[in-house]
Formats: structure tokens, sequence, C-alpha cells
């Protein structure tokens, strides 16, 4: 089997890529795309893992958040030059509660269906929660202020610019912090010592090229699955708000899903909370941010405010997460709970 | 006195039995009525103690909670099949904050002025917190997305359905969590050994027994005297959503009351927030969602869609009982607060 | 240095003084102002310490707290006085974010550069957190009641009195729990042992009696330095609401500020805590419902609701705050946090 997992790789890759250059049949490409992706994230979860090996848990995890988004960065540029800020929004909205409920949940599930209860740093979780709560209130204050007191678009504009530069702002901060001035503070203790006889697949470098490597490969696969989703969408009638903030946010984040549940399983679920946490802070601090300004420099103006079912959203996966997170543990049950939350939120996307 | 309860508990129960089905003088059964209650609640106070001598503290506390929301399913059960839906919602709404403000402050006021720090499972308080917070989710989101963005009754109904069915699943998974993969977990030190020099009262069978039979009584005394309600509700004007959310509740809830109380006392906090924060539980996970279910079968269709002020009040009361248990530890002072926020509840309610 | 500081105290003291009563220069007069709260500030930061010394930090933050706010009060009555709620209640919501977002965040930020971690009680932390958890109820509840069932204005007046009472009588509660019955769970370790080879600048007499005169003088300064500000705020076209929630509130509390700053790069960040949270609490609990009753017996009906984005500035504040605070200590970064969302809810109020 282990042998065969590089050649199928590619050959799937391949076949996928060449299904959607050369425009076959949209049900095939979504197969060959969607078998593919199965294999470029079991690649980028090994690759992970191998950093990890040698970076520690966070910053692994940290790694992989960083190439995960990168893709969803990249999809996001494209649509805001097209100025279709709300299916931007709704990708946000998305990717954020489904890293926190999908991900963390799945992690949590699978993870403490194999160990009794998986702990991690209680540092790392009473931060990450009071930076999730920054960016709920930093997504919430404008839309408040703005509905209730009919603000000009001159005034939300300048208000969703100050806002996103005080997110960028605490998002460099958080890096200086956990990167540089608290890093031991943070860390989880088993990543101090090297792991008792775990020998390394690969070397250093081939382990980070191999990360890059695998990154590039499922943001391919991910955009080449997207593009199938429109024929699919017409088909079954699904809203736009539920296959931007549903589909688009399942595929998008396969490989931090697939990284993230095979860390919990090897009982690394510091390195799969970072995964999952640090993700949506980074969409949240960075991601969401960036394209305010970028679409400044596109002529466009996309403000910062989120309708008040993505805002429901969002603040109710923080709520959810922060309270299961916060003591530093997690057991099968709290995975269960975050996934009936995302089940529940589904369904009332799916409604609108 | 010990010799005298007995007696005074049947000759009080009959006598308030034969006031109601032979519809005596409306003030002479709700005294008559009112002087039982005392009686059959303290009576379901020593059962309760009784089997959380065997059982432990927590099984007691969840078997005296399911026999005490035993009675208020019956009753709504009518109530629905009636269509008085919103009655239905007031008593949920009221029961919820009832027992997570009202008996859980009695019992950590009146503990705490015995004790000055009464201690119980730290895990179980983050574990019922992370509960809490899904019901209101639950209960919050369909509200949210129906109003903002106008759904019809059809797909209001079917959020409805999904939601109770998550509720459910919810509520089964904990059993299971709580009663069986994680039990240890979640019990308080003290039960692990038996209670030092205190003897049992009764026997495991006949402790059980009474429990039962002390539920029942309960029962068939809340619903005689809630039957007296309607002659006072319209003597001194009050509304529907007073006397459901408050007056109901308060009755309702007294065998949970004195029980929560009674173990306080005892600085068995544990099973008090077991009783108070389990009842709120099982009323938001189990009994809400299975009248949505029971609506259907009666050709009716209740939804699940709360209104404002229940929702705020419901989000209030958990707010303020999960930041103050989720240390693991209540005090007196604690116990004030949630009376108090109690009553700017109850207040609030009185003028609508 | 230390030798020129009474001298220049009491000459910017009385410039100050002579500028307002004789209507000076409004430029002139804000600016020897300015520069005398600054003395000012630091004479009380010293008084404060002192007293600390004696006292244990937890009553000399209590201390500076009240010295503080009385000014804020004396104020608050004039303006309810000349029935100008609007502007009570802007400055309300100022004081109450301006200590728990700028002065709690400046100390975090300040002494959390000079010092890696810094650690206070952590039951202080979480009684503080419920408190101001029942403060955000306390307001939010009656305006949701009367927002969504459009209550009539004798109702509206009838639920704010009641709440007034409640937060009262939970106001006196928490200083008979925190200064009698539970003085020692709350307490810092520190202070129970006297500092190790710290001296008494002043003798504990002096030092009470300076803190008394330092806060008077304080009050004295900030009304100088408001009344200045209309002319300011007329030239910067600035609405009341945000200089009543900003300008008022920062200058108000500059006593807590320096106080508190200067115990947090002592490493006595308990101290400071309990001036910027104690300080809210205190505005919250007591301040503000004691101002209601004041506005009855003016022949004045002041009710208890507050604006929807005055409640949200409120909500945010306590939300990130207690999420900060709960672990019993503070990072430079916490601090960072704290600032950033008082810079978001300031751009948001100047743009109203």
């Amino acid at each position: 089997m282990k042998k065969l997992f590089f050649p199928l790789l590619i050959v799937t890759f391949v076949l996928s890529g060449i299904a959607h250059y050369a425009h076959w049949n949209a049900v095939f490409q979504f197969v060959v795309a969607a078998i593919s992706v199965i294999f470029v994230a079991g690649f980028l979860g090994r690759a992970t893992e191998a950093v990890a090996h040698y970076a520690g848990q966070r910053l692994g995890g940290f790694l992989n958040a960083t190439f995960g988004n990168a893709a969803e960065l990249i999809i996001a540029i494209f649509l805001v030059k097209e100025g279709l800020f709300d299916m931007v929004k709704a990708s946000i909205t998305g990717s954020i509660i489904g890293n926190l409920l999908l991900v963390l949940g799945a992690s949590a599930l699978t993870g403490g269906i194999k160990f009794k209860e998986q702990k991690f740093n209680i540092h790392l979780a009473g931060q990450n929660a009071s930076l999730m709560l920054l960016a709920v209130i930093a997504l919430f204050i404008p839309a408040v202020f703005v509905k209730s007191e009919h603000l000009s678009d001159h005034d939300t504009m300048s208000i969703s610019i100050t806002v996103a530069g005080v997110l960028i702002v605490a998002y460099i901060g958080w890096l200086v912090y956990s990167m540089i001035t608290h890093k031991s503070l943070l860390e989880d203790n088993e990543e101090t010592q090297p792991a008792h006889g775990e020998e390394a697949v690969w070397s250093k470098g081939k382990s980070i090229l191999y990360l890059v490597l695998a990154t590039v490969m499922v943001a391919f696969v991910s955009e080449w699955l997207v593009g199938t989703l429109e024929v699919f969408t017409e088909k079954f009638h699904l809203s736009e708000l539920f296959v931007g903030a549903f589909i688009v946010a399942i595929i998008g984040n396969a490989a931090e899903h697939s990284a993230a549940v095979m860390l919990a399983l090897k009982n690394k679920i510091g390195a799969a909370v970072e995964i999952a946490v640090g993700s949506s802070l980074q969409i949240a601090l960075f991601v969401a941010p960036v394209l305010i300004f970028i679409s400044l420099f596109f002529g466009q103006h996309m403000n910062i405010l989120f309708s008040t079912i993505e805002l429901a959203a969002i603040a109710v996966a923080v709520l959810i997460a922060t309270s299961i997170s916060r003591d530093g543990a997690t057991t099968w049950y709290e995975g269960k709970l975050l996934l009936l939350v995302y089940i529940v939120l589904g369904v009332a996307f799916y409604f609108v």
C-alpha cells in the first residue's frame, strides 16, 4: 500500500489536471478531482507531520495553516477582483466555522474515540479564545454601529479600513508573541523532548520541500474541484451562500481537515488544535482584512460588514469552540458537540 | 417530628386530592395543595438523598432530575395537544431559568452560608457549560435565521425538526458519555469512597421505590396546584407569559428545589448542581425537542422558535450560571447573584 | 526631580484653578490643566501605593477606585439635574469601557513588557467576571424587553428602579463578601506577608490623608479640564457621544490610569486589576443605579435604558476583559488586545 501511494498521488493529480484544462465531462472532472484530493490531502498530512517532527507541534501546525490558507487567499483575490463580495464573505464565514466546528470537531471525535482524554497547552487555549473573541468583536462592532446608526457608505468604508488595520496589527503582534516572546509558554510539553523511538521518515529539508509541494498541489486540485461545483449547484438548486459557506469551505479545508485528524489519531491534539483554530484565526485576522485593502487596490470598495446570519454563525462557532477548548483538553463528546453545531448551521444555511 | 412526617404527608396528599377532584373552593384547594407540596417535596428530597447514598451524587442527581421533569413533560404534552404552543414555550423557558437561577442560586446561597466554599467536579462544570451553550445555540440559530431571512413556515418546520433531532442526539450522546465512557472523570471525589459514619436510612430497593413514589406524588400535587392558579391569575391581572414562566415553573420545580437545597446544606453541592443544571439540560435537550415531535404526532406543528425575550432570558441565565459554576466551586455570594438575575428577569416578565 | 515634585504639583494646580475661575483663554486653560493633571495623577498614584503598602493591594485598589469615581459621580449628578440623560449614559459607558480596555490594557501592556507574565488572584478574576456579567445583564434585559415588547414609560421606569435596586443590593453584597466573609480567598498571595526590604515612604495616617487630598485635587482638575473641552468639540466637529464616552472618560480616569500603570510596573498587577475592574464595577453597580434614584429626587425620570451601540460597547468590553483576565495572569499581548478593542470602539463612536 505504501509503495503505491506516490504513483497513485501523481496519476490522479495529473489526470485531474488534464480533465480540468481539457474541459472533459463535468461529472468525470468532479469524480477524478475528488479522488485526487484524498491523495494530495494525505500527502500534505504526511508532510506536515514530518515537519512537526522537526519543528515542534505548534510551528508545524502554523505552517500547515498558512499553506492551507494560501489557496483560499488566492481564490478570494480573484473573487474580489470581479466584485463578488458576498461570495467572498460567505467563503470567509464558511472557512472560519468549518475550521472551528468541522475540522476541530472531527479531530476531537476521532482522537477521542482512540484516547480517553487528549490534553494540550492550556495557555494556548486561553490565548486562542481571546484572539477569536477579538475577531468576532472586530466583525460585530462595525455591523452594529452601521445598522443602528445608519452610517454613510464613506464612514462605513473608513470604519472598515481602520478595523482591518487593527486586525492585521493584532495578527502581527500574535506572531511576535507566540513565536518569539512567549514561545515556551505556549508550547506543548511533549515538544520539548524528542519523541521516544519515533524515527523521522524524511530529512528536514525534504520534509519542508514536500510540505510546500503538497500545499501547492492541494491548492490546484481544490480549485479544479470548486470549478465543477457550479454544475451541481444548479442541478440541486443550492443557494450561493450555502455553496460558498459549506461546499467550498469543506473542500478548501480538506487539507487542514485530513492533517488535523491524522495528528489527533497520533494523540498530537495540540497540533490539530493549532491547525483548526490557527487557520480560523489566520482567516479572520489576516486573510479577511488583507482582502479589504486588496479591494481598494483594485478600485473596488469591499467593506467589512457581514450579514446578520454570517455574524451569528461565526459568533456561535467561536463561543462553542472556546467553551470546549478552554480547559486544554478534548474528548469524543466535545468533538461530537462541535459537529452537531456545524450540522445545525448547515441546515439553517441550506434553507436561506 | 420525624414520626409525624409520614402521617402528615399522606393526610395532606389525600386531602389535596379530594379537594381537587370534588371541586372544592379554589382558595381552599390552593392552600391545601401548597401545604401538601411541602411534604411531598420533602419526601422526594429524602428519597433522592437515600438513592444518592447508594448510587453516588451524580447518578442520584440525574435520577432526581429525570423524575422531576417527568411531571413537566406530561403537563406540556397536554398543552401541546390543545395547541397552546406559547404557554409550552413559556414554561420551558421558565423551567430552564428557574433551575439555573432559582434552584442553583438558592442551593449555593444556603449551602454557602453554612460552608465557606463548596467544591464540585470541575470537569462536570465545563461539560455542563458546553452543553448549555449548545442548547442556547440550537434555540438561537433558528430564530435568527427565520427572522432575518423571512423563511417560509415549511422551511421553519424543517429547521425545527432537524434542530430537535440534533438536540436529542446530543442528549443521548451525553448519557453515554457521562454514564459510561467518562463516568469516573465526572464524578465527585467524595463519591468514590463511602461517606464516613453515615448510615443508610432505607434499603437500596426501598430508596428507589420511594423515589419513584415521591416523584409521582409531586407530579400529582403540582398539577392540582397549577389547576388552582387560573383563579389567581385573573384576580391579580397577571399575564400568561409571567404565570407560565414563573409561577408554574417555581411550583413545578419545587421538588428539585427542596432536594437541591437539602443536599447543599449537607455540603453535597455536586449533587445539587447536577439536579439544577441537569434538569435544565434535560428540559432543553430532551423535553423541548421531544415536544416538537409529539406535536407532529398530534397533527399540530409546533416549531422551535422562541420569542426574543424568551431567548434573552435563557441566554442570560446560561451565561451567568456557567460563569459562576465554571471554577467548580460556589459561595453564598454567587448564589445571591443568581437569585438577583432571577429577580431582574421576573420583574421584566411581569411588566410584559 | 523628587524634590521638585511637590512644588510643581502645587504651582500647576493653583495656576490651573486661577485660569479656570478667572476665565482665562480657553486654550491656555486646557494646556495648564493638562499639565496639572499629570502631577495630581502622579500624586494620587504615590498615595495609593503608600496606602496599599499598609492595607494590602486589594483594599488599596478599592480605595483608589472609590475616590477615583467620586469625581465622576459628582459631575454626573450635575448632568442629571439638568436633564442631560444621554450625556450621563455616554459617560457611564465611556467610564466602563475606558477602565476595562484602556486602563487595564495599558497596565497589562506596560507591566507585561517589563515582566514576562504577571499573576493575580484567580478567584478574584472569576468573581469579577461574574459581577461584570451581572452588570451587563442588568443593563441588557430592560433594553431588550422594552424594545421588543413596546412597554409604556411607566413600566419602563418601574423596571429601571427595580433593576437599579438589584444592582445596589449586589454591590453591597459584594463589599460584604470581598471585604469580610471571603477576604482571604480573594487576596493576592504576596499581601499576606510584608514586602521584603521595601520601606514605607509615608506613615499610615499621612498616606490616607494624602490619598483623600490627591483624589480631591484630581476631581477639581478633571472638572476644569472637562470645562475647556466644549471649545474643542465645536472646533473639531466631534459628536457629544464621542466626547462623553471617550474624551471625558479618558480624562476622568486619568487618576486610575496612572495609578494602575505604576502598580503594574512594580509587578503589582493584582492592584492594577482591582483599580481597573473595580472602578468599572463601581460605575456599573453603584454609580449608575444611584443616579437613577437621584434623578427621581430631582423630579426627573432617568430610566436605565442604554442605546444599542452603548450596550454593544459595554458587552464587548466585558467579554474581552473577562476572557483575558479569567486565567489570573496577564501578558503584554493581552494588554495590546484590550487597547486594540478600545481603538475599534473609539473609531466606531467617532463616526456616529
